[in-house]
């Protein structure tokens, strides 16, 4: 068992001109209040990962080009999809007519464990502020609301860290249904 | 459907007491060489909501007390066990005389996506260095390396998500095999 080269990791990946040419899964993001421009950049790396179709920055939410974001972007914000829109409501609105699910990630009275989800597709995760979460009028337009179970003393997962184990749940479910 | 308070989230978790008396999950993590000291401390969060046996910290990895790993962890360090080493090559010889199997999060020759993964228990999930990876003295001393289905660009996530991504997945197999 070798490791790989940066190289040969490289030659695995698609280009970004690759990426431009491939279709996306239809699994959108909204991000709701997120105050730290470091988060945000690192959902964008992860958004890179799971090949989404579009990340909506929405409400206090910052956006590229900032530094801050590209520190942890590392070039994703280049590769992702995004908009801006102050009113994450009126983008909810929207999907929902397009058909778009809209799970909320928060602990709620009817919150359902994220791995007891079974997504339909397309799909929009909404995360939410670092500390005040998802806001209440955004929990009430959702089809559902997901945790990820907490076996310790702490209340939650960092956003980031709960945005990747929730949007990877979601996508291996996409790719097992898809049969891809 | 309503959000949970602070105080009725809390009321779901346990406290520190609590936590001291229960059984920990036959999960293992140790970290080689890992840098950023907030990537620790985000590390602990997490390792805190998969009730972790022990997190190894090995290498240049920093360790408790550090305000920049408590400014991640809110706490975490109290709640998991951890010890810090050195040398990780005799934490892991270690771990093999236990029969503890030691699976590496790493793009190797060899690695199979983490979702295909049938862990046997007790285990340990090896996180290295944020830019060069896992030591190759440490690859080679894994039963198996797992690697992360990445669908866009970018060679892999951030390390802090990586990790919540497969541990939480250990932790859900081993939850389904022991029915719990």
């Amino acid at each position: 068992m070798k490791k790989l080269s940066y190289q040969e990791i490289t030659a695995l990946r698609l280009s970004k001109e690759e990426m431009k040419q491939t279709e996306r899964f239809p699994i959108y993001t909204l991000l709701d209040n997120i105050r730290s421009l470091h988060n945000v950049g690192s959902i964008f790396r992860t958004a890179d990962g799971v090949r989404l179709q579009e990340l909506f920055l929405t409400g206090i939410t910052g956006y590229p080009p900032r530094p801050e974001i590209e520190k942890t972007a590392l070039g994703a914000t280049e590769t992702v999809p995004w908009t801006f829109h102050e009113d994450p409501v009126a983008v909810l609105q929207d999907l929902k007519k397009k058909n778009v699910r809209i799970v909320v990630l928060e602990h709620t009275s009817h919150s359902i464990p994220f791995n007891k989800l079974s997504p339909e597709y397309p799909v929009c995760l909404v995360v939410g502020n670092e500390v005040f979460g998802v806001q209440d009028k955004i929990v009430e337009m959702a089809d559902v609301a997901v945790d990820i179970p907490m076996y310790g003393t702490k209340q939650s997962l960092n956003v980031t860290i709960a945005y990747g184990v929730v949007i990877y749940d979601i996508l291996f479910k996409y790719l097992r249904l898809s049969d891809r």
